[in-house]
């Protein structure tokens, strides 16, 4: 049994010690968790990047039913992928934590695991961090990565003609949620058809490749699901989309739970797939491999002068995409 | 009457569209509010600095209380001031907010107010966000500001015999804030003895002066009380200190609430002033003047090689100094 502990300064101690860790080796930051700020030396002919996410108990991931070790994994891995989805390489994080007394101690070491893990597959070690005591866990992470100057790829530069493609396959993390909302109890982390939902993994070869080469003319990661995350794509960029139903990579169900779930739906509506969504120039897409990284992309449609956004299904009849994506202003 | 919007992207259209107000004639930003990340170009020869900073309903603000223009204000003006502690100067912030529905109309726009009154005062526009629906009003805000290469002073550079000095007054925040516990219904914030509690000013010309002269060895800012962070900086020295008490530059009481109140101990204890701590050599502690734009510094006691914090008292008797700052893990 793990000893609960107290005072601002022991749970910023544990904090700091599970992150050092895995600072380690990594990039020179002059300050960690403990000092007012973090410090840092931007390389030369780069630019800044910073996103900031929430992460909050009965929102975004519930305490009684997700391992403490996916939440620490996944509050970084969120904000990461606002990164990967501008092309940038990640520099570090900030962690912004409340917590009540009694998770400070196997709660705490268990979350501190997989945010560790997380860092340190993602490159992006701590630098700082604020806690303080709540009765629920909330969680924010500021990430900080670079980009080589003028090469961040934003949501404003699709035009019509562009192609637009999605990296990996959509609705995976939907289905997880589904088969989490189904089951009860504590998940079960090594489960396959979770790992989407649990462990998400920002695409950041995809991203930093593609910006490198200034192939994308806009691109965002997929958080809220594509029917409300490509209409802000395109409104960015004051431009419309069709997609095209038989293109799209679908989740893959397994035979149990095909008869009650619908793919499509999953792919078009589910959040949290953090896959990226970008769109390329007609003269540059032939560059642009079928896999980065070992990650799949495909053409799913073009942008439109139109302002809508429209589905073409298999019969090649069209109807408007409808937002039905994650909106924590309109879901309950 | 303001109308409640719904939406996540009306939420964000509102942040957006007051802090890019706040933002025109700043510094150049690629992108504002809306995209994934914000992107900025680090000026050649500085170092970046970065922190973050909760600030929740019933923990540091109490919502039927506190004036939501007050509450805009004061999220920004406490991340600052980890600025302003390193001798940074403030780049541009990102917000990330959550609230509740019926939030987004009024309570929303006067929040704004706040935060944009504070961001054209503290020169440090908006860049970007996050905000969700929850039923309590979260706030976290990280800022960025940026330092001459070399230059930010941090928490570990006292050595004994340095001169211990503060900026301002301390316990004027403990004075409005036990002004607000005793009263009731929301609070008049033209009130004087509440304007530290509810508008507190990051001592940014302080900290710069400092840090661009190499005149301070160690700094912080007084955000859980004197008692709570000049240990802090002690340990993190690896040094002790020795307070003068007459010489500590106390709140001003009213002559009505003198008799009920204790200056000193709301000096020593009380939190949320936002002055600056720092630590001077000898030799150097004669270049800093009695006060830097208008805010007074005051040479309070030493840094002594004994690992204690002593507070010797007018008659000369020596005691040690308890930890009775702010603590979340500690405190109710």
């Amino acid at each position: 049994m793990t000893a609960t502990i107290t005072g601002e300064d022991l749970v910023l101690t544990r904090v700091r010690r599970a992150l050092d860790a895995a600072s380690r080796g990594g990039l020179p930051l002059r300050v960690a968790i403990g000092d007012d700020a973090a410090v840092w030396h931007p390389h030369a002919g780069y630019e800044s990047v910073v996103t900031c996410d929430w992460f909050l108990e009965g929102t975004h991931f519930l305490r009684d039913r997700h391992p403490p070790h996916a939440v620490g994994w996944k509050c970084l891995a969120r904000a990461v992928s606002d990164l990967a989805a501008v092309g940038a390489k990640p520099r570090c994080f900030l962690l912004s934590l409340a917590l009540p007394l009694r998770l400070t101690g196997s709660w705490l070491e268990k979350f501190l695991q997989g945010l560790r893990s997380a860092s340190r597959k993602l490159e992006c070690p701590a630098a700082g961090g604020d806690t303080t005591r709540r009765e629920q866990v909330l969680i924010n992470v500021t990430a900080i990565g670079e980009c080589r100057r003028g090469r961040a790829v934003l949501r404003h530069g699709a035009k019509p003609g562009d192609v637009i493609l999605v990296s990996g396959r959509l609705g995976e993390a939907e289905y997880g949620l589904r088969l989490v909302r189904e089951g009860r109890g504590r998940v079960d982390p090594r489960e396959p058809r979770l790992r989407k939902h649990l462990y998400p993994e920002p695409r950041l070869a995809v991203g930093a490749w593609l910006a490198e080469r200034r192939l994308a003319t806009a691109m965002m990661d997929l958080s809220d699901g594509l029917s409300s995350d490509l209409p802000r794509l395109c409104r960015a960029s004051g431009v419309g989309a069709r997609i095209e139903e038989s293109r799209m990579p679908l989740v893959r169900l397994a035979k149990s739970d095909a008869p009650r779930l619908d793919a499509l739906a999953a792919a078009l509506h589910g959040g949290d797939d953090y896959e990226l969504l970008f769109t390329s120039a007609p003269k540059s897409v032939a560059k642009i491999p079928s896999e980065i990284a070992g990650v799949r992309l495909t053409r799913i449609g073009e942008i439109t002068a139109a302002r809508k956004i429209a589905l073409v299904a298999p019969d090649g009849r069209y109807r408007q995409l409808s937002e039905l994506g994650w909106d924590p202003f309109r879901h309950s």
